[in-house]
Parts: C-alpha cells; structure tokens; sequence
C-alpha cells in the first residue's frame, strides 16, 4: 500500500506555523502525458507563508491544503505518451502548489533537467528562485554582456540567483542588502559593488558606482520607495523589473523622469501564468539557463534543509528573514 | 544676395508670443552628406512654446533662437556624397530646432519622403505627431493587429495620428478627451469607443467596454493622475507608453497591481535622442510608416496654417489648447 499513499506536510487550518503537520495523502498517478517525480527536497518560498493564512489564491487543479511551489527528485513513473523522460533521470520544476509531498505529478515538458554538478536535494529550492531571476532578469529586462544590473535584496534566494546568473552572463553587478553580513556573503559569491539599502542614499552610491551613467537593468524584490529610487540611478533605456515588493505595494514616480531616461518599469509574477507559458519558460530554461548554470559553476545559496516533521520551525526561519539563500523540506 | 539670406522667425528675448518675430539670417549650406530642404511649412510643438520662454535645452548644434522641431517643403540643393535625394524631391522630418525657417538643412539619411496623397503644406505639422505616436504605439509598445489600444489626448495632433495608425494596423481604438467637441472629431476620424476623461471614471468605462479585459497598449499623452487610472484598466501584458505629462509629472502607481497584470509602464521622448537613433528611426518609418499612411489614406489633421509674421498669434493658439489636430507656419 506504501504506492498508493504518500506523505506530505498538510495545512491543518489557516493560521501561524503550528498548523503545518505531516500527513498521509493518496500518491498521485501520471495522466497520458505526464510524470511523476519522487522528490527530494521542497524549496520553501514566502508565498507559501501567505498560503497556510489563507491569503494566497491557489491556481485550479491545485491542491488547496498542501503547499509547495517547487521541486526536485527523479522520475520514478512516466505517462504512456511520454518521451523525453525515463524513471530515473533527474527532474526539477515549478508547481501551482502541492510542492510539499514525497512526490508530484507534473505535464513531462514542464518540468526541467537538474543542471550536472548540481545536487539533488540542492536543486529542490533552485527552480523558483532562478528562473524568477532569469526569467526576469534576462528575458524580460534583456540585460546584456557589458552591461550593469543593480540587484536589490541580493542576499536573497532570488537575489543571489540573479546575481550569480549576472555574473556568468558578464555583465556587471551591484547589490543592495540592509544587512551588512548579507552584503559580505553576496561579494564572496562574487557581487562587484555592495551598498547598504536602509537608508536612503543608496541611488547616489548607484550613481557614484557607475560615474554618474546610472545602471542598465534593476532586478526590484523590494517594492515600496524602492522602485522610485530605481528611476533615480537607471541609465538612459534603463529597465527596471519589480518582482517583489516587501516594502510596500505603493510608490510615487517622477513620470518626466521616466520620460527623459526613455526607461521601463514592468511587473512581473509567475506563480499565476497559464500553462503554455509555464511550458515555454521551463523549455527555454532547459535550453539556455541550464547549460549556463553547467558552464558557470553555478551555486544554489541553501540556508538550510529541515525534515517533513520541522515543516514549521522552517516556516519561522524563513518568516525571520534572517535567512541567506534558501530553506527547503527534505524526504528522507 | 537673396541666395545668402532667408526669413526666419526669432525669439527676440526669452517671453511671451509677443518675442517671436521675423528676421533675416543666413541660409545654410548643405555639407557633403547634408540636404537643404525649401520649408513649406514648420510645424507647431509645445516644446516650442518651452523653449521661447528659455525653458527647453536647445540640443548641441541647434540654433538657440529659432524653434521648430519639424518641417515639410522640397529639396533644393544636395552634398556632393548624396545619394538618395535629389532637387525637387517632396521631403519632411525631424530637426533639434531651427525649423521655423525657409530652409533647414539634415543628414539626407534623417529626412523621410512625404507620403504620395498628402500636401506638402499639410506635412509640415505631420513628422513630431506621426513619428512620435508611431515610435510609441509600435515600436515601444509593440500593438498588433487584432490588440486594442487607449489613447489619451486622442484630440491632439499626436492623438489623430496614434488613431489613424492603430485604425489602419488593425486595432481597436478607445480615446479620451476632455472636450467632447474633440470626441466628436475624433470619432469622426474613426474612433471606436470614444471616453470623457475629464472625471476619474473613465479607467471603469474602458473595462465595461472591453468586457473587464482592458486594453492592450495605452498612449498617454497626459501623465500625472492619467498613469495610475492605465495601470486601473490594462490587460495582461499590456504596456503604458508615457508620452507626455501635462497634467503633471508626479503619480502614485499600485506595484502590485503592476506586477499581476505583468504590466509596464515606459517613458519616452523623441527630440533628446542621439543621431543614430533618429537616423534609425527616419529609415523604419521611411521603410513602414509612409507606406502605410499612403495605404491607409492617412489624413493629417491640421487645424490652422499661419504666415510667419502671424507666428505670436498661432502660439497664442497652441497655449490655449483649443486646436484638434496641428498648427503651423506657412512660407510663401
């Protein structure tokens, strides 16, 4: 019976950390075009926090009790239709939610090869924070070899994957981070200028960075003040993309500003996309983020790994905000 | 001696239309890779109005006291390394200033042919308008055939023309104005869905009228409050072009409104672009916008022609804001 059950880390009711508890659920089984992944570790991801309050609208066809936005693990069960995957290859990916579980069940071309060098267990918080960033970063924003990217928050998990994805795609990269060991830890993993974020002079430290051109790209996780001062040390054609905003869903804009920089703000989220273009992401990141990952030594930033059972003491570590890179559940 | 000389008209000293007058200055001569165009007409622009009060930057090269950004007339004399125009050929475009004038002289690869079907009178008003809501409609913010767009101000020169573009590529056409006598003219012309924007109900009245999708591409060309109301009534993936900002410089914008819409919002300005970036653009437009206005039977709305000695009179007009469509002087 032990394939037809599974177990996964339930919300019991909304509420604060103590209602996530293990649980048996039944296993699910691949469709036609499907596979299943027996996973080994669950990256956590502060919408998962919104989601156990009972303040984060899960997509159809997801399970509304079990959390869980990413992982990674190997395929121990594919669809009849299915082609380019065998039980036993490594497989990564993003979910609507059920993350949480010993195993998940995804359409084959949505999920993704975990790049060689790269842990399995690793891998199970690297698919959310890396493709944000990449599908942010460089398919949206376009940042180019030879340019500069300001990362705000680059000691986050998103953070530190833009930064490294940055650097591997040379161009230049500056960060902010309003706690100092943060910063120090980002310029071990290789950020060029590291700037204070609390205060509010970081535009000019920007500005003075760059000998007064102002950046190409921003990568926003912030949100709030933050976005204004992004329009204040953007250079000329700059794009600036708000992926986060911790600090506050509101900002005041200088639109001549916009104007005379001839720069971009654009939002961007991609939790709620419609399949095909989940599809499309994870195909291209298969096609370009992976192999750039191989080549450039890429380092998936794990804080730390909790079992099932710890579920809650890992939703405290990530609500602390203490946590440098990511924290993932792992199945033993 | 008349060869030396032409008629242009001066800012005396930094004021009111009363400043502007006629003079005689020299007449330039084309350099080897340079143009000089016989101006039948020179368009109006707000920035004119701007600069005649010592309030616009006059670009590096341009002349400080003559405005203009734009002209209409017929080559009179080429460079000995031109190429592609020849005396007699009907030639408008974009200057940095010194476009009210009875020459101008360009790059011959920054001058764009008039399009067959419209007077070269008619054209002097037509470059800033046509290029401008052209560049921002479709090359910035991408419309396509089948998508629909909002367009503020759709009364204004650059208005008509962002409407007569999006009509004849296949869009749907919303606009605003605040002057119903505008709407009316402006529907005449083909508007769709035609918005009173002087109240702040108008971003609910574009979602009743998109069946609560929102528009694809908004053009605003009025800025301050206008901003936040776009963001109100976008579709997904839809893009903000802001283009000019009358009603102010200053808004607040709901980034997270921005980010689940995956929206942007870009700046843009024609008249502080590099060469290059002219060229580049003149060429597209020469290459796709001509034809189309010819294909389409594009109508510049002009609203009033001048004689130069009239010229206080016709920015008394502009500063009004009473005009549908362009102003401008007219050489005999």
């Amino acid at each position: 019976m032990a394939e037809r059950s599974m177990r996964a880390v339930v919300i019991r009711e909304f509420g604060g950390p103590e209602v996530l508890e293990v649980r048996e659920v039944p296993r699910p089984e691949p469709g036609p075009w499907e596979i299943r992944v027996a996973v080994a570790a669950s990256g956590l991801n502060r919408a998962d926090l919104l989601q156990r309050r009972g303040r984060y609208p899960v997509p159809h066809g997801s399970p509304a009790d079990i959390p869980g936005l990413e992982y990674a693990g190997v395929v121990d069960r594919v669809g009849a239709l299915v082609r380019d995957w065998a039980p036993g290859d490594r497989a990564m990916g993003l979910v609507g939610g059920g993350g949480y579980a010993e195993a998940v069940v995804v359409h084959e071309r949505e999920a993704i090869p975990i790049p060689e060098g790269i842990d399995t267990v690793a891998a199970g918080a690297l698919p959310e924070a890396w493709l944000t960033a990449w599908d942010a970063m460089v398919l949206q924003a376009d940042l180019q070899a030879g340019e500069s990217v300001l990362i705000h928050a680059v000691g986050s998990g998103v953070g530190t994957a833009a930064l490294q994805i940055a650097r591997a795609s040379g161009a230049r990269t500056l960060g902010t981070s309003r706690t100092p060991s943060k910063l120090e830890r980002a310029t071990a993993l290789g950020l060029e200028v590291a700037i204070e974020g609390g205060d509010t002079d970081w535009p000019a430290r920007v500005m003075d960075a760059t000998g007064g051109r102002g950046v190409d790209v921003v990568v926003d996780l912030v949100g709030g003040a933050y976005v204004a001062g992004d329009l204040a040390c953007v250079a000329e054609r700059g794009r600036i993309v708000v992926v986060g905003v911790p600090a506050g869903r509101e900002t005041g804009i200088d639109l001549r500003r916009l104007m005379s920089r001839r720069a971009s703000i654009t939002g961007t989220v991609l939790r709620a996309r419609p399949l095909e273009e989940k599809i499309a992401l994870a195909r291209e990141a298969t096609r370009r983020l992976v192999p750039l990952m191989e080549r450039s030594g890429a380092v998936p930033v794990v804080e730390r790994t909790f079992p099932p059972e710890q579920a809650a003491e890992a939703h405290r570590m990530m609500e602390s905000n203490l946590n440098f890179g990511t924290l993932s559940i792992v199945w033993g």
